[in-house]
């Protein structure tokens, strides 16, 4: 018999809607996508560069297991840079993408039945993460008239002696909301171990995002290069952590990983350093991107009432349409061809609601509201 | 307070030896190194070209969780040219580097508190893998004498109720020798799911090598591109399990890694149809250096009882010159300036021995016994 834990789980309902919507096209069907969590750009060509460079010169034998000192150095001068923080090369560890990263994250902090705080919506992952590793998810509600922000009184009532870890994420996926600077420095004061995951920095388009560093040393970041310059197929992250957690993590990435491909973290140097307009023009093009969105969802009758300002998802009530998320996303790809992320993939809360992700560009965003728009109109 | 887990999981010793003699270089002081697990060759040109030209053309992408199905493909061919056994690339979920494979394999296989058996001496991680994940292992001593074959009779008497897979390396790490059909089959009659690594095939000198799928198909085959190819910093490898367990380790993958590196996984297309001649010359290469490193070795007076015939690993007894293999092996380093891996980093039975690699040119290799000659005439 398979073990409990890899029965229970979950998969992501956003892969079946892509494995659906992959299926369509082979029929010859063509599906507009709304759906996907990956940039459609390139990464920029100073990171293409570098990459390439490296393997020509031979930089690709296993590097020191917390990664190569130089991309830990840039990635120290960066959070110095933007957010004025102070970390030290030795307190980063470097992986593969962000995900392996809560592998390395949640089996230091917690043992069996230990309480983790995270919002209710969330990505999936973050809630399978903690129950694989032993956890037990506390969900927050947080809501729309709020603008998806952490209710810090309501924080305080969950959280109990059993609580060893808030899992903050913003700009939230499959919001887009980004966490204020009190409403962040007021998690920072609870004194709870904070896991911020800070994956979609970079990609904020009205005012700027906070680093958890900013309001506490109690944390631990997780950072990475797949969405803001969009390296999705590099797989390369990065956790920021303090000092005590260093060598036990170090432990469990010289076991289970290694390290990190070498000359991938060539490739992230030079992100860090020279891919600085690249992103500027990505993140130019996804607000343009996110503004015909926005105003094409409002034009089909869609309420939105927060400012989804980060990443590359809106998150909007879809009751109205149909109450099943999972059910409403299947005809909406059936009959409009058109692939959305049921809300229910990203727990109880989302039930109602679907996510528009904008990671595609505007003829395909204006083609995709043009196919909803005859497809509410039918109903 | 940091999990139990994470403070209990052990480090390599290797690492320790490596960093003292990286500290010593840093000092200046020329170190001949026996003590690394990697090739010393680049990977072959049609493995850089292929990565280069996928970067190029965009191949920068998530891939299936599986991985490309191409590549899947390519192994499960592999498979059937060099064994004869037949896979479907269904059964095949690729991995960055083999490590984090056996976190999506005891994930799967292992309950709290199940049995694993595994030889003494093993790869240090294989006895980590287990127990971080909730195992308890059940350590087969293996001896010189018998060319550290498994012991079947020893076997049976050691498996109980609780055992739920039994752990096979051949060539095996740190000794080099590999498992001869017969024991192979005598391991698969058991009934006990099998967990076999062959990460070092392809590098097998007199005779050839076996996969355990040759005996039963009741096992899980984990094997990679690090070390036949030299592409450690890579980090590719896969695992070919049973279909019943392919779902379950697909979610994990999932959540824990997304997929695999997009153009390493073309690397490793290009690896298997094209590589096939730079696999070839590297393993007569390391052939050459393996018999000057054995007679180099006998000429200083260790003996040598068995075949070491695969990987590029000689284990030999140590204790005529100190006991305590730890202190032995820095003592090497501080006075003979030569790197080797003690023995007590792949178990109790390892102790009283030492590691030579031999993945590295013959000049390293001649300079490295002539240093050690001086030393033990020291003695």
């Amino acid at each position: 018999m398979p073990s409990q834990r890899s029965q229970k789980i979950k998969s992501f309902i956003a892969m079946d809607i892509l494995e659906a919507s992959h299926a369509m096209s082979r029929r010859g069907i063509d599906v507009v996508s709304f759906s996907l969590g990956e940039p459609d750009f390139q990464a920029p060509a100073c990171v293409q560069e570098a990459c390439i460079k490296a393997i020509q010169n031979g930089t690709t034998k296993y590097t020191h297991s917390q990664g190569s000192y130089v991309l830990r150095e840039e990635i120290a001068r960066h959070y110095q840079t933007k957010y004025g923080v102070t970390i030290s090369p030795d307190q980063i560890i470097i992986t593969q993408g962000t995900s392996p990263a809560f592998f390395l994250i949640f089996s230091t902090l917690l043992e069996k039945g230990d309480g983790v705080v995270l919002p209710n919506p969330h990505y999936p992952c973050d809630a399978n993460f903690v129950e694989f590793l032993g956890g037990k998810n506390q969900f927050l509600k947080v809501h729309e008239e709020d603008d998806y922000q952490w209710d810090l009184k309501a924080l305080k009532k969950i959280i109990t002696k059993k609580t060893k870890a808030l899992f903050v994420t913003s700009p939230s996926n499959p919001t887009g909301s980004v966490l204020t600077a009190d409403v962040l420095k007021g998690i920072a004061k609870t004194k709870i171990p904070i896991v911020s995951d800070e994956i979609y920095h970079g990609l904020v388009y009205e005012g700027s995002e906070h680093t958890m560093l900013e309001f506490t040393n109690n944390c631990i970041v997780v950072g990475g290069f797949s969405k803001s310059y969009a390296m999705t197929g590099y797989r390369l992250g990065y956790l920021i952590a303090p000092p005590k957690y260093i060598r036990l993590m170090q432990k469990i990435q010289q076991n289970f990983f290694i390290s990190a491909n070498s000359f991938v973290q060539e490739a992230g140097i030079a992100a860090l350093r020279e891919g600085g307009f690249a992103l500027a023009n990505m993140r130019a093009e996804y607000n343009k991107r996110r503004l015909v969105m926005m105003q094409g969802l409002r034009d089909l009758g869609f309420k939105i009432n927060y400012n989804p300002n980060g990443a590359f998802y809106i998150f909007v009530k879809s009751s109205h349409l149909r109450k099943n998320s999972y059910k409403l996303a299947f005809d909406i790809l059936e009959n409009a061809h058109v692939g959305v992320t049921p809300g229910i993939d990203f727990g109880s809360e989302g039930e109602g609601h679907l996510r528009f992700s904008y990671a595609t560009s505007i003829p395909v965003i204006e083609e995709g509201l043009k196919r909803l728009k005859a497809y509410i109109s039918s109903l």
